[in-house]
């Protein structure tokens, strides 16, 4: 009984509250799950929109940027996420110590691409607004693409980027 | 019975994923919500992330770009944002005719601010990358701010906007 008193008012609660918002607009192909910033990289983690955003907020917390560049429809790009998503400590160091940034679109900043706009492609930026030209991966013809089996040298590189330069000075 | 079998299953199965992905990374505050591109401007809507990716979906696709500036603590973004993300003919009109953005930092690129950097604040830019400061709402102060009672203004806007300049000519 208790149940179906319960049933009605769920019922009459959704009714008034399509009548309180007015008529939704869904698309002619179907409803849509909103896209996150995260994209699959990390969705614990707390991406910058933008790269303005992101060097914004490197400058005001001192921390090192992480920028990946990757597209949706490359399976070097899939396969790596799958490994930078489901490492604890990549992601735990990256939620800690950095600000993250992933991007489907190149920036006007042709610093970010010191060897060319190939994905998926990580640059590390100092909190002094410098890319990190310096920190590379093992691939000679594209010194910062990384592979599935490039977990350690990224937490090696992470390691490296977190030495601020100023620190270093 | 077979409930008792389908529990016992569904207990296995959630441990079994455990193992294969391994330990999940979650923050000590607690498990996040990850942000979406949306920001709750319209989840049914393709935004686009950055003024980059917008421009070029813009050209390719021949439609009007629209950019919306709001910041997440401010009341008047926030109380637009409710209109402007219940308006079925608004968001029906941006998925069909429009490349939509929303940034909450400014970008390098000055005409998007002709008169200044407040929020809320929407500008209109034609596919030829043209920005399209001629198109105004009613505040002679703050040209491109929208208030919640301007929904017609921003639909009138809107149709404005999709009047392309190179069909003008």
């Amino acid at each position: 009984m208790t149940r179906g008193v319960l049933s009605v008012l769920l019922i009459l609660g959704a009714i008034l509250s399509v009548f309180a918002t007015g008529k939704q607009y869904i698309p002619k192909t179907g409803k849509r799950i909103p896209e996150t910033l995260s994209r699959g990289w990390g969705d614990q983690l707390i991406w910058a929109q933008t790269y303005e955003e992101a060097l914004y907020w490197s400058r005001s917390r001192n921390k090192p940027l992480m920028v990946v560049f990757h597209l949706a429809d490359c399976p070097h790009s899939q396969a790596f996420k799958k490994i930078f998503a489901n490492s604890y400590d990549i992601q735990k160091t990256l939620d800690e110590d950095f600000i993250v940034l992933n991007l489907m679109y190149e920036t006007t900043d042709s610093n970010l691409r010191p060897d060319g706009q190939y994905v998926p492609r990580i640059l590390f930026v100092d909190p002094s607004m410098t890319v990190r030209a310096d920190i590379v991966s093992r691939y000679s013809n594209r010194k910062h693409a990384y592979e599935p089996q490039d977990e350690k040298l990224l937490r090696e590189n992470m390691e490296k980027a977190k030495k601020l330069l100023k620190q270093e000075l």
